[in-house]
């Protein structure tokens, strides 16, 4: 594994542009769906109940994390989001986001954080975080994404 | 079966006062549960994205259930909350609530209907309405509402 010097920190309303790269860069999502999320980005990055992570390379940002309280409950979070690029993968810069993610639910209170992802992609977010990290898959919807694309749930207790 | 006749209809900001009852009568939610849900009123049922529905007996208002799109999904829907008073159970008017709305869901084009529900009262929810209504356990979330107390989510294609 490569060692970087990855520079990590919380980011706010002013890297609403920046974001943008890591969300395209990231794989997770069609062109559609990017653009999607990132009209959203102005509102999410204006929301102080959602948290969100920059991750930052020797040239600039490659990944991006946000998370926020799950539905309505108190101490259960959900990690909504989670991206590296594909070049960045591999050299410890999304273990540092998860870490960070975990440290601040377990700073609030929270007990729990979950990670939804689809069954196309699980496999891969298993093997570079979730599994290792000890999250542990707990539901399976069938079809949620499209069909025969079902949404893996993995939850880990904090 | 006793049969009664239900009035079921689409609720609306001018139903918040009535709907507390059904949401307190219900047995979902402790007395701090019911007083956060109900201080949400308002807001949900004047979001045109929330859709409401109310049940009435002879004697006024027995139940009540809502449900709109799941995440960002564009074709899964969520029905977050059905609820109908003890003495009104068993007689056919959840099932209605339940049919409305996935005739709502289906007539909007979604394909996928999740109700997610304490374990404390699964079996309650499966035995009333789920199973045999065709809907499945495809995730339990451990511990989601505190210790012991999972989170079981139901699904079913439409």
């Amino acid at each position: 594994m490569t060692s970087i010097n990855f520079d990590l920190r919380k980011a706010g309303p002013s890297d609403a542009f920046d974001l943008e790269a890591p969300i395209r860069a990231c794989g997770l999502f069609s062109e559609e769906e990017a653009q999607g999320f990132i009209a959203m980005l102005p509102d999410l990055l204006n929301d102080p109940e959602q948290h969100w992570l920059r991750l930052d390379g020797p040239g600039g940002i490659v990944g991006a994390a946000y998370l926020s309280r799950d539905g309505m409950s108190a101490d259960v979070w959900n990690l909504w989001f989670i991206g590296v690029a594909p070049e960045y993968r591999g050299k410890g810069g999304g273990r540092s986001m998860l870490t960070a993610a975990e440290a601040k639910v377990r700073d609030t209170g929270g007990r729990l954080l979950l990670i939804e992802t689809s069954s196309d992609i699980a496999m891969a977010h298993a093997r570079g975080l979730d599994e290792s990290a000890g999250y542990e898959p707990q539901g399976c919807i069938r079809d949620y994404y499209r069909s025969g694309e079902d949404k893996i749930i993995f939850a880990k207790p904090l």
